[in-house]
């Protein structure tokens, strides 16, 4: 096992009649904003219910935040905030709406000139407004992280940062709003939680046996719970299931003591960037290729994840390893999340300018042990048209 | 899944060369009283450690804390820190060492009379001094968590509380420092560890699938590196595992939305109690009479541990059940770790003994569904004899 720091403070309230408790939860005092998307919140009950317990509460609203919530929208809830003098930051919504409401946490207090630079320069946050969410849909795990994706529409960017100072100081957890999803979303979350247990578990051993174990326990349960949810989101105990599930995949449990790699996260953000694909299907595209890809460097785990999580015991190393690829497949297309370029008319032109974009950001070797190179990233894209 | 509340914000430090980062830790103003026990810390180098990073910090000594640590001896070190005005105690050890310290953070400053009342009457901890440990020894999991177990000699007492001020501020997790603990240390800690996850998972299913999976995980991975340590504590990588599957246990992630039962460790407790007999054991000695007794209660998730853990498929619901109380019993002894009275030298007299205690705390109905009455108590003892 890898030497490791484990620190999350988040307290999460998880199931039903929780929203109650928000009036305890929000000193008296905060003049609160209350952001969400575009509306999902009044149909769910979740807005309602802030309204109801936090009557007279001074608080003010701002919605609008997209899916890959921008740099653009958000500055504008910045210079709301610094005007109406907020100083709690309350989140309700799926994981967008949570990113963007670190990002503007981390934004009202900063100090550095643009607060672009939090993303694009790794600027240091030092401080940041107190922020809560209240969780609606099952997927990013941003609910119990410090780390933000936010795209900047003008650059074709889409970055991340991290910081301690945009821990949610609580999540509410509403697997009965998400009950209300339409079975698209559900089934991105299905996919980006595997796919994040994926980033943290299919490197190379390190003889970390119950880190690994719990990532093909949360693998397993995914498999399991995915397609009920899928089938049915109102199922509350599948949906439940599904939530703690996509939760735990993201909150530093699963990555203490072992190896990281989010290369196909790095590729994936580029799909969204250029053609608005939703962040799931671009890991459904962009996870094979780098299997077919690195597949002699990452054989151990790509073994142990064909036996540990579809019960492949049987064929030579390289038939093992490829029909783990294939079930893999077949589970995202079984939740109508397709893997090829061809599947969603993405032009084979657009491997250069994904390839140029890492050229730009000067990532010429990233994932674990440095092994995604210029070279693998276009080899990986190629696999998938 | 039940609803759920999670918070845990201790910050864990893992692996080698962590003592360093206790002068960053620990605030500069801070008059630090450092807790051990028996001196082992002055043997694996924890000792020299704390004097070489803490150099030149304002730093009282109070050693000599014993296994099942004792309030009498907790209450010296509460006037010494009165006296010398202590403001941070580092705890140094195993569990008793920081369960000892947490009941002495919340004794220094608690106003309302004998401090003895936070174990016997629940006395609510308002505050507590901070504190934090160096952990040489796994096996309690207390060094992530809000609980402590203290002893009180006078009265044939030893109670629990919990309390949010007592979380450490940090915890530092030195396998290394594991290396020269006796094997008898060793294989109580696998036993604690396996118990623990026990009393948070052989209930009745509520159709949590992830927990059950992470706790499965934990038992089969204390099953897979307990006798490596146990055989050689100096093997890094086993301990390691150990230590991180102990502290895994008891943080309650696995806890989080599934019922529990401690009563397998409030009858061991009374064993300790009467007999000094070390705590890992008296719990290897009541477990297997609990699930004699309890065997058509807890019938679902006892053949659901058989078949996941120990891969026992085929036979009668019974001689499932049976097969896996066998497997367990075997897998404690194999770790020298017995598991009858007789093997004490315990009299079968203690049994009414017990059975008083609980009576005069009016513990009628403990364990998960009030199952365990006084009779259950009587019957699962006598399984024992």
């Amino acid at each position: 096992m890898n030497d490791f720091e484990f620190y999350n403070p988040v307290r999460i309230l998880f199931g039903k009649e929780q929203l109650e408790k928000l009036d305890e939860l929000i000193p008296r005092n905060k003049k609160i904003m209350l952001l969400y998307g575009g509306g999902s919140i009044k149909r769910n009950g979740v807005y309602d219910g802030v309204k109801k317990y936090l009557a007279g509460r001074d608080i003010i609203e701002f919605s609008g935040i997209e899916p890959n919530p921008t740099y653009e929208k958000s500055m504008e809830a910045v210079e709301l905030a610094k005007k109406e003098k907020v100083d709690f930051l309350l989140a309700a919504g799926g994981g967008s709406v949570i990113d963007a409401t670190k990002f503007i946490a981390a934004a009202v207090p900063y100090k550095g000139g643009d607060p672009w630079d939090i993303l694009e320069k790794e600027a240091e946050v030092e401080e940041a407004l107190p922020l809560a969410d209240i969780l609606t849909l099952p997927a990013t795990g941003t609910e119990m992280n410090m780390n933000s994706v936010v795209s900047r529409k003008s650059t074709n960017d889409k970055l991340a940062f991290k910081a301690p100072a945009v821990f949610p100081q609580f999540s509410v957890l509403l697997p009965e709003a998400a009950g209300s999803l339409p079975q698209r979303q559900v089934a991105n979350g299905v996919v980006d939680a595997f796919v994040h247990v994926i980033e943290q578990y299919l490197t190379y051993p390190v003889n970390a046996p119950l880190q690994d174990r719990i990532a093909e326990s949360i693998l397993l349960t995914l498999i399991e719970e995915g397609p009920k949810v899928y089938a049915d989101p109102a199922d509350y105990d599948a949906m439940a299931n599904l939530m703690w599930s996509a939760t735990m995949a993201l909150n530093g449990v699963i990555k203490a003591g072992v190896p990281e790699d989010w290369s196909v996260h790095g590729i994936g953000h580029e799909l969204t960037v250029f053609h608005g694909i939703d962040h799931a299907r671009t890991l459904a595209i962009v996870l094979p290729g780098m299997w077919h890809v690195l597949k002699e460097e990452k054989k151990e785990k790509l073994l142990q994840y064909g036996e540990k999580v579809w019960n492949i015991t049987e064929g030579s190393d390289d038939e093992r390893a490829e029909k783990a690829i294939e079930k893999t497949v077949e589970f995202f297309e079984s939740l109508g999340i397709k893997t090829r370029f061809s599947d969603y008319n993405i032009p084979a032109e657009t491997i250069d300018r994904v390839v140029k974009n890492f050229e730009k950001r000067e990532w010429f070797e990233t994932g674990d042990r440095k092994l995604v190179t210029l070279d693998v990233v276009r080899k990986v894209l190629e696999d998938r048209l």
